[in-house]
């Protein structure tokens, strides 16, 4: 390949680190891609690190030794974060989304891309400095929001089912009791999942009574795993009592009023 | 915010439109987060399209009118693609994948971020020029593959559901027979989900006889929507006769011969 210019260079560096948040990328492997000296990449990255940083858009660590390389850390700024909360909050709000029942329905919120990859990176930035190993959910509408917590955290996916299936091989099962229904659930996951003693987040789409938090945490330790942070997308106020009393979250929800309005605001973790 | 240099804008150019494949992004956008005119971005644009055209990176668009812009359009070079499935076939043919019923553990492969959201790179690009409104895919495996596609081409994902849930108000639901085993099944999408009139296409983890692609053909009729491809990450081809013959897929899976090793190999449209 011929010799690319600075700025031809910087798209492409730019682009790889963008497509692989955390991930450890050694020198050689840009300067292999780009037909340049390490030198060179080293002056290329630095500029990048510095705009990225200047602007709030996340970092980039260098990490030393016959391993090393650079891991670019993504990170929304709180302004950036606010707004998006606000935005969410006015698209939950419509008072279309009431079925019977006083439920939302954001099932289409939860599957869209635009709005769960900038929230996925919103919830993992709380996580980033934990030294996390996998990121939990239980099936189903949980999965592409903590599949981007994954992503952007560096790490693997590991997804509860409410049943059991032959493609799972052995696996482990536990009942739980959800917080505010009081009806008895399970879940389930496969014994190749997880590694013991990992360190686990967490992440669901709504969090109510904390019921199935709680469950997390049964399963969890069946594999000697820790719980050591939990992410939803909206926190029902509007529940009295949590099983589980420390999270993050991206909105606020505060129940439907008697006028069939809908009360939700930005977590107070931006305000 | 202080003038940035054309290095420091092509970052940032880079990392937004990395993060909003498919997604119009108009001039001003740029010119206004950047504080720089509209032809000092268009001489920037035109860096960034050189690049990554010239590396096989993807393509950006230009859409002219006044709702206009740019789109950028990711695309994976066949020798990057055909690698992948290469490393692909390697990691699922680990013997210690083999479950009770000669079934292939490949849970930990759906959830991964790092292989899923390549192998949704690639798969989307088969469907880059379709005009396609929505991915569909069915729980749960297959989730976050259909959402890398969908994140892709610039739409969102709709998700069939085994049962009916109060949050999804009222649905459709449909009865199907698995391809392969005769069982009959059944599948819901709530009626907020589609637009009548949609095109879609079907991601899924796993093609065996076919069955479950007929279903959702099934269902999306009732949506009065067409269903215009399919793509799945491993395709049976062990199994005789698919209800369903034209679908795209990343690596071919043969079965397990007598001796336990798992016999599978890169789609035939790698080669």
């Amino acid at each position: 390949m011929e010799k690319l210019s600075r700025n031809n260079r910087i798209v492409i560096i730019t682009k790889m680190i963008i497509e692989n948040p955390n991930k450890v990328i050694g020198l050689s492997v840009f300067s292999q891609l780009l037909n340049a000296a390490k030198s060179t990449i080293s002056e290329d990255l630095l500029i990048v690190r510095e705009v990225l940083k200047n602007l709030d858009m996340g970092r980039i660590e260098t990490i030393s030794g016959a391993s090393g390389g650079i891991r670019y850390i993504p990170s929304v700024s709180k302004d950036e974060a606010k707004l998006f909360a606000s935005n969410l909050c006015e698209k939950l709000k419509d008072s279309s989304r009431i079925v019977p029942g006083n439920y939302i329905y954001m099932t289409d919120v939860m599957f869209d891309p635009k709005i769960i990859s900038k929230a996925g990176n919103i919830l993992a930035s709380a996580f980033i400095d934990k030294d996390i190993d996998y990121v939990v959910t239980v099936e189903t509408k949980g999965i592409p929001l903590a599949y981007e917590v994954a992503k952007n955290l560096g790490v693997e996916l590991i997804t509860a089912r409410r049943d059991t299936k032959i493609t799972e091989g052995s696996t482990v099962t536990i009942n739980y009791v959800s917080g505010t229904s009081g009806r008895i659930q399970q879940m389930s996951l496969s014994k190749k999942t997880l590694k013991t003693k990992s360190n686990c987040v967490f992440i669901d789409d709504f969090m109510k009574g904390g019921g199935t938090a709680k469950g997390i945490i049964d399963l969890l330790s069946e594999f000697e795993c820790n719980l050591v942070g939990i992410g939803v997308l909206i926190d029902n106020i509007g529940t009295e009592r949590k099983l589980v009393d420390n999270y993050v979250s991206v909105v606020e929800f505060y129940g439907v009023d008697e006028n069939g309005e809908i009360k939700m605001s930005p977590s107070k973790k931006f305000s």
